[in-house]
């Protein structure tokens, strides 16, 4: 076990590591060559532009700046919450509210837990003389476990624990009221958008007469006659997507050819075309690669063709769009089919936040998918624990000496033994806990989730039973297990809970260890943006030719709510537990939450741009998750203090779980309908205002083509090359002429088109995006390459 | 333990119990006077009148009939489905089918069973070697406890339960299927009737310048306008009913008293006044009971103008009704308000459905009543078991023997000793548990479900769970604490495991003579209903006056769902647990099936009188059920394997568990919907179909007073003595003309509708019940009295 020595040089090394953080970060970010690495979300908000950057020198000489290390603390604090909201989006404020919920929380638990637990623990002194063979640190002199058994100071902690858990809970109350409020509030001032008119149909049966477009339209148009407006079809062009990418790889190295020779002109690049330049006949590179694309371009071509023509690339999904909020609200909260399998609906995500890879996999496969899924995460969840608790078991030195005494003279070496101590365990962890949250994202995707958002969620939810059962319980069992080795064999196995319930708070240093390297230093990196950095100066050194370039090189990143939730909730998780058990956990947690706070907001306002925008749609999660963490902090307080003979007080503490389970009972019926469902009074509101203030609005034409797949902007690329673009206008009277007609027997008509797919893009950067119908080629490039090409039928010239 | 002895005594007594019901109903159900005992589903139905019964004596001479005991076998049998549907209602239908679905579960299972793990077990025949503390019978030698720890053979017992539980996955699967296309073949073919047009509309919200109405009227106006077409609102007449409650009992006495008058007209009853008769001034009883009654009459009078005019008997609480069924599917199924806690819509109940006294609980009420009533239901779940262990525990009585030598001499006589261990353990717990599903629908009452449907569903839950803890894991346990007592406390704690693994094969006997005195005996005293009998002869003989008064003297009764499907769960959870365990107690299991069968369909051919319709929706549960007790019964199995040392077998059964719930869950998904939601494209199509058929119909008239509660007849009662009763006529015009027009100002109106308001009672005995717009007197006086009056405010003539 830690000594206070060895938590105090952790403290160090972790204070003095995140300091060097600041410290290189204070120097960096003032670099105008960094600009587009530490502020690229004000490049891309149009905040900040390449010529405010092209003004200054590349590397900063102005020695004032330097000295003002700290000078972006005030910065992070300059918008308030509307601002940020309008310049982040919703789901960033609300993230950060998490932060300062945290801090309500904590704050003053932690003042009423230091005054009044930390002196009745340490006046109950009798740890030394009860157990000699458990080791144990200063830091359990201030924690529970110094009370000597059946005293009946138990009934302070017991007291303190009602008020704790009541606390927490008038404070969760109020921030679920908030957020709840918050988000009605962001929807309902929302301007027009397309997904609030639409709603994703899955799994359409498949009709053999007809096709998947027109099954849809027919199916609508009878059950939903008043309010149907029309649809988009769903396009499989999984192979175009490999071929864009592909040719998106040769462009990049002809892009470095020509780079190179525009360099050095008297020479052109040559080298060998196979094995990895090893083999194969000396070509000229940009020659070369000039062929290969070219080549790949007819490939593209003739792909193109075949997505638009063959019937079997059309997906059995469909988005529905509806001439008012009301149609669609009531579209999506029914059930369509007499065969529940069928004709699913939901609300449409934001076109920003459709997973267009998901869209096509049928319900049996799905039930399939997510079965399996859950069996592969229970396995990694338990399975992963074996490595874990090995690393977790070198934290306690004294154990293993005990085991394998001939380990002593090294680990006797005092620097050894505190770096070892106080800094390895941790970082083991964090390592282990790197690669994860990617495993766990790609196991959601096969879950099959349709919206980027949700496979947020879902990777989130993955990722905190892991962090629950191998960070917090296999820190504590498996750690326990190990040090314990030696009385396990040989007491009776009724000792069992005994001993856990004496290890949890002796756990307390090694999760303030934790706290410090995961929490101090790991937010101080998060601000330094090491990775990002490295790369975009790569990028920058050998692809970058044009501005635009530069703005691609550019990675900005978001929030990674996949990976901070969980770890954000194993923070609540430790301080709920440990509030009654080790108080003095608490100032640890309390300095992570408000150094994180800072960074964060800074991140938020300078760097990081959301993809979609979700409305706070996680915050149930949170909820629940703090929930969970007061249950799991009331069991740990009964098996210890049953174990401690306090025979009075254990029993009082049964309802304590109960009132909590029924407090979340209440505030799931309360506020969860908030952030699953769309309310028709709101919806029928809305419209209303609508068409008072714009009764002539033509929704049809708004809603064409929203729901476009980003590939298809690929398909307009390539069209406009070959053909002049033309200009066309749409009006109603033409589109219902010709709504019968099918778009995919006349592939020619839907090059005339391109003047209105864009609109969506051109605000991503804003969270609350407006449609313009403008064409812009700038962003045309920046599209990614999924693998579905979305085409609207019904809208035609 | 028993021996194989005792089971044969056990055996032998409840067959001969069985067997004198059985003799006992031959002899009665032909009695004419009896008629109306073992027949009244057939009068209600008027397949036989009371010319019928009149025109024979009051007792059978035919001695012929007399040696058919046995003719009512085929007679049960007679229908089919169909005209079973027709005639009781697909609730009855259904659950009929669980009886099939446990003979088609466990006859192909019994003859595996046998013919495989029969031999397997008798042949490893170890058991006496290996334990010689535990006491046992000769059942167990043809149980898995007789295989030798370690062997192969477990293997056979693995692959038996692989086969066993995708039998009956399989099974299950078709019979869900079966079910909800019944359900929606049933929902399809059903003829027009209110609830498929009315939402009910729970926690409207006071506006402080509006009446309830209004608020409603005004709201689903905005919100629905296009479909909305009136509300009925409910009041509050708690006080009221609680007046016709006495005045029935007064009513009752004054009868008992003037039949006595009649029959010796010499003598004029009298009786003391105060004291139940002891004491206070001696008074003529008939003259007495007038006057009270008379004053009575006054009270109510006054206390019927105020429920009409007090603007706080108006409860938060509306049937809203739409001119579609699809206006009232997306109603039902959608959020209507910001706040998620009020304007809470669901499908309407039928009208016979609805429970009146809770419609009107507040939401936050609502919560804490279903937490508290969660804690409660736990609570006497687990302390129950204390006097269940007690009187389990007697049935062990060489375990009783061992602590308490001294009884030794009484146990021992052979008689007394195959009685108590045969018979009393299975009486005594059914004794506790007849009280126990009155307490139970008490507690579902008081948790606020607004449906006796949901209620009978709630209870069966509560039930289940009662059942499961303490007759099924109670009878284990706390049977095997008693046995192995001396053993417990003397070995290590980590003998429990294995103990307890041993004892569930052991307690087969136990829940053969469960099955015994439960299934076989309770069954044949169900069919002889002794209860219904004796209570309506003493009615007959003291009040019954007139046919009308013998009409509402029959008690049919109903399915009691609440209690019986819980029994069946139990049955399923017992042949699953042991099929594989002890196989020999499946034919048991069969014969109750074979027996009930045939028992419940005579009854619900001639007896059982449903009250509402619910349409199977009490199926899901059932199959969650089921499901429930496949897993119980592999941990059970996993259990006891570990404990047999079979290393290489045991772990092989983990994907059971697994399969099994991934099974449920796509069951779920793919059939719950149909039970809870009802699909748009079925709605669209039945209104079409309407439509076309009926071009004309006026469903405002049709829908006016469908939701009128019954009290409202005592109003009409009352009004009619007092008053002429006017045909009134409704035309749509007039209809409009007055519906801004609120009818609780003038409440003379009301008096005149009293044409249109008994629609719906006409047809309660049939299933598919049709409106008729007559005027039956006779049915007036048959409603009962619940404590709140629905007035329809629009429908004016």
């Amino acid at each position: 076990m830690a000594t206070l020595e060895d938590l105090g040089v952790s403290a160090f090394i972790n204070i003095v590591g995140a300091f060097i953080f600041l410290l290189l970060f204070a120097v960096l970010r003032i670099q105008p060559i960094n600009d587009r690495v530490y502020f690229p979300k004000l490049y891309i908000a149009k905040k900040r532009t390449h010529d405010h950057r092209g003004a200054r020198r590349a590397i900063n000489l102005n020695l004032c700046t330097y000295f003002k290390f700290l000078s972006w603390v005030p910065g992070a604090l300059r918008m308030n919450q509307t601002e940020l909201i309008h310049h982040a989006g919703l789901d960033s404020v609300v993230y950060l509210r998490i932060y300062t919920l945290g801090l309500k929380i904590f704050l003053p638990i932690m003042v009423v837990a230091l005054l009044v637990l930390i002196p009745v623990n340490v006046s109950g002194g009798t740890l030394l003389n009860l157990k000699k063979d458990v080791v144990f640190s200063d830091i359990d002199k201030l924690s529970i476990s110094n009370v000597s058994p059946g005293s009946n100071r138990f009934f302070i902690h017991l007291l303190m624990a009602y008020v704790f858990t009541f606390w927490t809970c008038f404070m969760l109350y109020k921030e679920y009221s908030n957020v709840a409020f918050m988000r009605l509030h962001f929807l309902a001032s929302q301007k027009r958008c397309a997904d609030q008119f639409t709603v994703i149909v899955r799994n359409i049966p498949r009709v053999s007469s007809h096709t998947t477009s027109e099954t849809v339209e027919e199916f609508f148009r009878r059950n939903h006659p008043d309010h149907f407006l029309g649809q988009q079809a769903v396009y499989n062009a999984n192979r175009y997507a490999k071929l864009v990418k592909r040719k998106e790889r040769l462009q990049n190295w002809l892009d470095y050819y020509q780079l190179k020779f525009e360099r050095h002109p008297d020479k052109r690049p040559t080298g060998r075309t196979g094995c990895f330049g090893f083999c194969g006949g000396e070509v000229d590179q940009i020659d070369y690669y000039r062929a290969r694309i070219s080549e790949l371009d007819k490939r593209m071509a003739s792909e193109r063709q075949k997505v638009l023509n063959d019937p079997k690339a059309i997906m059995p999904v469909s988005f529905v769009t509806f001439d008012s909020r009301w149609g669609a609200a009531v579209c999506a909260q029914t059930q369509q089919s007499k065969n529940p399998t069928q004709w699913l609906t939901d609300w449409a995500p934001e076109p920003r936040d459709v997973y267009w890879e998901n869209l096509a996999i049928p319900f049996f496969s799905l039930s399939i998918r997510r079965f399996l899924i859950s069996i592969a995460v229970f396995a990694l969840v338990f399975f992963y624990m074996i490595p874990i608790a090995f690393v977790q078991s070198l934290a306690n030195l004294e154990g293993i000496e005990k085991v394998a005494p001939f380990v002593r003279p090294i680990i006797e070496v005092k620097v050894v033994k505190s770096f070892l101590q106080g800094f390895l365990p941790g970082l083991a962890l964090k390592l282990f806990l790197y690669i994860l949250p990617s495993v766990l994202m790609i196991m959601s995707k096969v879950e099959g989730y349709v919206s980027l958002s949700s496979l947020e969620r879902r990777t989130a939810s993955k990722y905190y039973y892991f962090m629950l059962v191998n960070v917090f319980l296999g820190s504590i069992i498996a750690g326990t297990a190990f040090e314990q080795l030696y009385s396990f064999f040989h007491d009776p196995p009724s000792e069992i809970p005994r001993t856990i319930g004496v290890a949890v708070p002796m756990k307390a240093t090694f999760f303030m260890t934790y706290i410090m390297v995961d929490g101090w230093a790991g937010i101080a990196n998060e601000i330094l943006r090491v990775k990002p950095l490295v790369i975009y100066h790569l990028k920058n050194m050998f692809i970058v030719k044009t501005e635009r370039d530069r703005e691609r090189a550019m990675d900005p990143r978001n929030i990674q709510l996949g990976e901070n939730l969980p770890s954000l909730q194993l923070y609540f998780l430790l301080g709920l537990v440990y509030a009654v058990i080790t108080p003095i956990l608490l100032p640890f947690i309390i300095v992570f939450y408000a150094f994180a706070f800072l960074v964060y907001r800074h991140q938020i306002i300078n760097v990081y741009n959301q993809e979609y925008e979700s409305a706070a749609a996680f915050w149930p999660q949170v909820h629940s998750r703090i929930i969970a963490s007061l249950l799991i902090s009331h069991v740990t307080l009964f098996g210890l203090l049953s174990t401690m003979k306090a025979a009075y007080s254990t029993p009082l503490l049964i309802f304590l779980p109960l009132l909590t389970i029924w407090f979340h009972k209440y505030c799931k019926s309360r506020f969860e309908p908030a952030f699953r469902k769309y309310p028709l009074e709101e919806a029928m509101e809305k419209d209303r205002m609508e068409h008072a203030s714009e009764p002539s609005l033509n929704l049809k034409t708004y809603l064409a083509n929203a729901y476009l797949h980003p590939i298809f902007h690929m398909f307009e690329q390539e069209e406009q090359k070959e053909e002049t673009t033309l200009e066309v206008r749409i009006d109603k009277s033409q589109q219902q002429q010709q709504q019968q007609h099918h778009v995919r027997s006349s592939h020619t008509q839907y090059e005339e088109r391109n003047t209105e797919t864009h609109y969506y893009h051109e605000e991503r950067s804003s969270s609350q995006y407006q449609y313009q119908y403008q064409h812009e080629e700038t962003h045309m490039r920046s599209e990614q390459s999924p693998p579905h090409f979305v085409y609207h039928h019904e809208i035609q010239p």
